[in-house]
C-alpha cells in the first residue's frame, strides 16, 4: 500500500508553476448560501461549558439530546455479531448487498406493516442507512415543487429543500392548534410536497386518524405528495395510526420514511427504510418507485449485512419484546416530566406518544432565557424551541432519553423551580 | 407497535371520494429521462440462464463479477463483533456517530496517508458508507459545470451527473493510449469537473506519476476540479502513486474518494471515505470542505459504529497483513489470465495493478459475440466491454475475483479456445 516513488518526481513538480489562481473555476451549488448555519447545539455546549467551569461542584442533568441511551437488545447484538462471524467464513461470506435491501429484511418490514393492517409489497420497501439519508436524498428524484413544511420541525426537511433551491411554505404550529397544523390553514390550495412528522420532532404532538385523513384527502384532491416521517411511531400509546398507510388512499399520495433508530436504539447502528408505493405516479406519468430505485441503485450500494441481520432481529418476536421494554423505560421518564407540568399547569405537547416534551416557557420567558434559568437554578440542560424554527420561540424541549434516576431528580428540581 | 383503530375510520373513508385524478400534480426530476436503463447484467443473466437450461451438465466459471469473494480478515471480524457486543452494554453503548466519522478511524486513515507520504488533516477526511455513495452524492455541492469523464468507465460518474442535468464530455480510452487518455486529447481547454479512476474500472489501466501530474497541471492551469477514484489502489504493484496527493499541487485541485471494499473486502460491510482538502475553494470563494461537511451533516448520519471499528482494524498492522494476503490471492489469479493472453498475443490492459483484465476481442468480434463464444465454447462468463461505454465496444472484461482453482481451469479453457 506504500506510495512508492514513481518515474521522475521532478517531472511532476515542474508542472505546478503553471498555477495561475488561488480559486478554482468550477461552480458550486449556490443554493447552499441560503442555508442558515445552525449554532443551536454549539451555543448550548458553550453555555454549559461556561457554567460548569464557574460551578465545578454542580451536577448537571442533560435532558436536551434526541439520542437514545439504552444499550441494544440482546437478540440484536447476537444477530449482528453472528453475521459478522458469517462474513469471516468462505462459505457464508456475502459481498455487495441488494441496493434496496435483503429480502429477509424487506419481508420482516412487510410483515410488520401487515401486523399494522397495512399491505406493502416488498418491491415498495427500500432499506437504507437511516431516515435522515432518505429524507435528505428523496429530493433528488423530485423537480421544482412548492414545498409545505410544518414549523417547528426537524431541520433536515428545510435544509435539504433549500439545497435544491425549492420554494418552502411553512405552516405554523401553535398552542391554538396543539402544534398539529391542519390543511385548512394552507393559504393557497394547490399541489405541494408536504412533509409530515408524526409523532412530531420536536413537539411530540401526534395526529389522530381523522386528522391524517384530512391531510391525505388534501393530497388526493390537489395532487400533492406527502413525505411522512414516522420515526417515532413506536412511542405511540394512544389509539393513533402508526403508519400513514392506515389511512385509505395514502398509497396514492404518500411516501413513508421510518427508522430503527428510536424503536430499536439504532442511532449508532444506522438502519431505516422508505416505502414508495407503486401507485405514486407524477404528472408526466413517471413512477416514483422506479425513480427512487434508480436513484438508490446509482448513488447507494445497500446496507451492511450485519446491520440488516440486526434489524431483522429487532423485528422478531423476541426483538420486539426487548425493544419495546426499552421504549417503555423512556415512556415512564416522559410521564414523570409531564406529571410535573400538569401539576404546575404549564402548557405542553408530547409527553405521551413521544419521547419529547414541548413546553411553553413560563412567565413569557424566551427560549434562551428559560434555558439559562434551568441551567443556573436547576442545573438541567434542555433545548430552546427556536432552534426548530420561528414558531418554536418561547417554547422548550425536554427529552425522555435520560436515565430514570436523573429524570426523577430533574423532576424534583423542576417541581421546586417552576 | 400494532396499528390500533382510531376514532372514526368511516370519518377517514368519506374523504377519498374527492380524488380527482390518477396522477399527482408534483414535478419529478426530468433529468432522469436522460439516463439510459442499463440492461447489461440482466442481459448477461438471461443468456446464462438460457445456456444452463439447455446444457445442464456444463459447469460454468464466472469471471464477470466485480465483487470480492474471499471472507473478511480475522482481525476485522473480531473488531466488528466486539463492537457489536459493546453496543449491548450500557457503559459502552454509542448513539449517533459523528457525521464525518469517529476520530479513531479518521486518524487511522490519516496515518495510512502519511505512510503513503501524503499529509491529510483529520478535518479533510469524511468517512462514509462507501465510495459509490460519495461519488454519487458529491454532485450535490457542485453547480452546473462541464464534466469530463473517461470512456469506458464506471457508470456511476455518468449517471449521477446526468441526474443533475450536467453537460458531459467523454474522453476516449483506446488501444493507442492504452486506455489512459491524457489532457492533450481535450478538445476545448477550459475548466471541467474531471473524473479519474486509477487503477481504472473496467480497464485496469493505471496512470503513472508523470501522467497524473499532467492531469493535476491541467486542473491547476484551468481551475478544474479532479474527482479521483482510488478504490483499486491496493492492487497497485508497479511504482505508481497510490493516492493523487502523491502529486504536488493535487491538494489545490483534487478530491479523492477511496473505499475499503476492494482493499479489505468490505463490499458487504460498506465503508469508504472522501478527502476534501481545505485548499479547495470555488470561484465564488466557497470552501468545498465546508460545503461537503454541511451536505453530509444534513443528508447523512454517519457510519455504523461496528463497521467503523472493522475499518480501523483493517488499517492496523495485522489487518493490513491479512487484507493484503487476500489481495495477493486475487493478483495471482489476474496474472494467470494475463499469461494466457500474453502467450496468445492478445492485446489487453490491466492484469497487474488491478483485479481486472480488459482484452480486445479476438478476430474483430463484438463484445456480445465474444461473450456468446466464451459461454458456449468455454463455459466462461465475462462482461462485454460496451457495458462500460461506447469506447468499450469490441472489448471484454474478465476479473480476478474467482477462486484460484476456477481461474486456473478457465485459463486452460482459454488456452485451447483462443
Amino acid at each position: 500500500m506504500a506510495l512508492t516513488s514513481y518515474g521522475d518526481p521532478a517531472g511532476c513538480k515542474r508542472y505546478i508553476f503553471y498555477r495561475k489562481r488561488s480559486f478554482m473555476n468550477i461552480k458550486t451549488n449556490s443554493n447552499f448560501h441560503n442555508i442558515k448555519e445552525t449554532y443551536l447545539f454549539s451555543e448550548i455546549a458553550s453555555r454549559v461549558r461556561r457554567y460548569s467551569a464557574e460551578n465545578p461542584e454542580k451536577v448537571l442533568i442533560r435532558l436536551g439530546i434526541g439520542d437514545v441511551t439504552l444499550p441494544l437488545a440482546p437478540v440484536v447484538v447476537s444477530a449482528m455479531s453472528d453475521a459478522a462471524q458469517e462474513m469471516g467464513r468462505g462459505d457464508t461470506f456475502r459481498g455487495y448487498p441488494p441496493e434496496a435491501g435483503y429480502e429477509f429484511l424487506r419481508q420482516a418490514i412487510a410483515d410488520h406493516y401487515r401486523d399494522n393492517n397495512a399491505e406493502i409489497k416488498l418491491s415498495e420497501i427500500f432499506v437504507s442507512d437511516g431516515a435522515k439519508s432518505d429524507l435528505g436524498n428523496f429530493v433528488d428524484i423530485l423537480g421544482a415543487n412548492d414545498v409545505l413544511i410544518p414549523d417547528p420541525v426537524y431541520p433536515v426537511y428545510v435544509d435539504s429543500n433549500l439545497m435544491n433551491g425549492n420554494i418552502i411554505t411553512l405552516i405554523k404550529g401553535s398552542r391554538e392548534n396543539g402544534f398539529l397544523p391542519m390543511p385548512d390553514a394552507i393559504g393557497e390550495k394547490k399541489a405541494y410536497v408536504i412533509y409530515i412528522c408524526s409523532p412530531n420532532n420536536p413537539t411530540g404532538a401526534a395526529y389522530n386518524g381523522e386528522q391524517l385523513a384530512a391531510w391525505v384527502n388534501y393530497a388526493l384532491e390537489t395532487g400533492s405528495l406527502i413525505i411522512y416521517d414516522s420515526a417515532y411511531e413506536a412511542f405511540i400509546t394512544d389509539e393513533l395510526p402508526h403508519t400513514i398507510y392506515g389511512i385509505e388512499g395514502a398509497d396514492k399520495c404518500a411516501v413513508e420514511i421510518c427508522s430503527f433508530s428510536k424503536f430499536a436504539g439504532f442511532t449508532g447502528v444506522r438502519c431505516g427504510w422508505t416505502v414508495v408505493p407503486e401507485g405514486l405516479v407524477s404528472d408526466d406519468g413517471t413512477s416514483l418507485n422506479k425513480m427512487w430505485f434508480r436513484r438508490q441503485s446509482t448513488k447507494f450500494n445497500g446496507v451492511s449485512y450485519p446491520v440488516q441481520r440486526a434489524a431483522e432481529a429487532a423485528l422478531s418476536k423476541a426483538g420486539m419484546h426487548q425493544c419495546l421494554a426499552n421504549i417503555d423505560y423512556y415512556r415512564r421518564n416522559a410521564a414523570m416530566i409531564a406529571d410535573v407540568l400538569d401539576r404546575k399547569g404549564i402548557f405542553y405537547t408530547g409527553g405521551k406518544n413521544s419521547p419529547y416534551i414541548w413546553l411553553l416557557c413560563p412567565d413569557n420567558m424566551g427560549s434562551w432565557e428559560f434555558f439559562d434559568k434551568l441551567l443556573n437554578e436547576a442545573q438541567i440542560v434542555g433545548t430552546p424551541g427556536e432552534g426548530f424554527g420561528k414558531a418554536g420561540e418561547g417554547y422548550f424541549r425536554l427529552t425522555a432519553f435520560g436515565t430514570a434516576e436523573n429524570t426523577a431528580e430533574a423532576c424534583r428540581r423542576l417541581e421546586s423551580l417552576l
